[in-house]
């Protein structure tokens, strides 16, 4: 156990570092851990969780609880989370929205990183202090202590950057796959979406960049949107256009060098996904991921039958659940490698955990426009 | 030259037969085509044909003229055409809505069948006296004389009766292939449509029959929505609704014994369309080839996401420039024998080319719901 004891020390100096004078409660609330520890090897520490017991508004029905400690079985792994973000996803959860939840009470959340804290007596690829994330995402990260078989767990490199290696996958999991599976894109091809701010929509722009591939981005009239398309072409966007200006009777006209788009992302709705469909190429394929203003898609019928459009959708839980998912955690390698080499980056705000409810705030759109919220354990 | 002679005395006998006393004014205007043929054999007779000078409303712009005659090269085949339907794709080319339309002034029609009149010294494969069609479709069959070349008449069998040759390829190969090109279905599956009593529904119903394929069949609210319900059962739907009868939270909940469909056709867009969606299993596909209310589709963003339905389009003019076409005889060759056994019927009237203004009106919805109108020479 003594490597278990070091880097345990270890996490306590850095923890410490951080939290001098005074202690934030939740550093408080750490105490217990470390006793019950001692008293038994098989059990986990206590946890302290974002826990939900029954679906509703997240602001009304989340509660940070501490979490009596779980047993550790011979096949377990538990991990001490690092940092965990607030994905959309989560919060539809949370609402009772999403097809797929898990049944309540329980712990939010559903992807993170964190370093093995202890393992079981059957785990062979995994030691105390290596870094891990849940590969496919599992439910319940939004915890400090997570304990789950150890097929759950996929080892990363410690070198990347924490708040990176916590969103490496719901998010850019969907760019890497939307890019890949549903046009066979070259380099030279181009690809338009919509919500281009987005975690998705930043990524997109830079995994095509990598690959050669131009795109044409779409982001809302709004105070600052000179700064938004700047920001964006520092990323790799080839062009960035407000609704507004492309309110005009051929918006192909406004692409000088680039190609007519083979392939669009629209994860608005109503009007910004009709602007994607306008600028596909006939026969080309516009792929929904999202419905941001939570209007309807609208399409003409000439659209279909003599443009030959294709509508398709995509949801990553149910790409994780087929064959393909099995290189998943290739995918998720060299992703995070990219984040590594600085070739992929986007906005996030790391907020401590005791300031959960104010991350969520700003999660929920409550405090205005907000980058992606990461919680810090 | 005797088998053409003896052809177009048994073929003047039999129009004579239906026009005593007095000659209808189409039966005076043949009367020159006779003397012409006796001067020259290397020319058509005139043709009394259907023209338009301009894109416009068809009733407008649509005359009837007759045209001299034009020379039938080596390789030509000079058609006597039996019978040609009125589409509306035809209208559409007319009115210049259509994305694809021959340059004015132009003869209308794109398909039909005739009797081969004549044939230029290198046509080798067909004679006078054969029944052919265009195939694929090629503008111009409203004319009661038209010269081609050979590699565009498609020879079939003459038992066929005449105003199911005339109508084959453009509403029943575009049955054909929705059926067979976007879903691998089986027998015991189901598909959905709306607009089932247009006449690719009908043909849908049947040819999904001959498969063992299940059909689901929208129809809208209207008088004697029963009468037309018990038709469609008899041509072999497994369900027809009206669209009122599917204002229910679970449409799917009205199936009993039929598995969800995976396929569903629209040719209504709006509520219809919609209504097609709900009936669709999880990661089904839409297709869609018309749009008879003139609304778009409008679709919720979760269909895409969580129940990854696909929305395509159809247009058999773009299918017949492909690679598959190359099969389309014998395709046409199959659908013609399901119309001579029986297996596929639908609704037409046969109208005589003197009557065509009506017959046009009739088409163009002017005088209520009718059956599709065929032109018989």
């Amino acid at each position: 156990m003594a490597t278990v004891r070091i880097v345990h020390l270890k996490a306590a100096l850095r923890r410490c570092r951080g939290t001098s004078p005074p202690p934030p409660p939740w550093a408080l609330c750490r105490l217990p851990n470390r006793s019950i520890r001692s008293f038994s090897s098989v059990m986990s520490p206590p946890s302290k969780a974002v826990v939900y017991d029954e679906q509703g508004p997240p602001d009304a029905v989340c509660k940070v609880k501490e979490l009596p400690p779980v047993p550790i079985k011979d096949e377990d792994v538990c991990v001490r989370m690092l940092a965990t973000p607030i994905n959309p996803s989560d919060i539809n959860r949370i609402e009772g929205v999403y097809p797929v939840r898990p049944p309540v009470p329980t712990v939010g959340g559903y992807e993170g990183v964190g370093e093995v804290h202890s393992v079981g007596s059957a785990v062979l690829g995994l030691r105390p202090g290596d870094w891990v994330i849940p590969s496919p995402p599992s439910s319940g990260t939004w915890q400090t202590y997570l304990v789950k078989e150890q097929s759950v767990w996929h080892k990363i490199d410690k070198c990347t950057p924490m708040e990176y290696a916590a969103t490496i996958t719901v998010n850019l999991l969907t760019s890497l796959r939307m890019l890949e599976d549903f046009v066979d894109l070259k380099s030279g091809d181009a690809v338009v979406q919509n919500g281009a701010t987005s975690i998705v929509g930043q990524c997109i722009i830079q995994l095509a960049r990598v690959r050669g591939i131009h795109s044409i981005n779409i982001i809302r009239d709004r105070a600052g949107s000179d700064e938004v398309k700047q920001k964006l072409k520092k990323l790799g966007a080839d062009e960035v256009f407000t609704e507004n200006q492309l309110e005009v009777k051929n918006v192909k006209s406004l692409l000088a060098d680039i190609p007519e788009p083979t392939l669009g992302f629209n994860c608005v709705g109503g009007n910004a996904a009709s602007l994607v469909l306008k600028f596909l190429k006939h026969g080309g394929t516009m792929v929904t991921y999202g419905g941001m203003s939570r209007k309807p898609i609208t399409v003409p019928t000439s659209a279909f039958i003599f443009k030959d459009l294709s509508l398709r959708g995509f949801w990553l839980q149910k790409w994780m659940s087929s064959d393909k998912a099995k290189e998943c955690r290739d995918m998720i390698d060299y992703l995070l490698s990219l984040t590594r080499s600085g070739e992929l980056k986007y906005d996030m705000e790391l907020c401590p955990f005791d300031e959960f409810p104010t991350a969520l705030d700003k999660a929920l759109g409550k405090l205005g426009s907000q980058p992606k919220q990461v919680i810090k354990f």
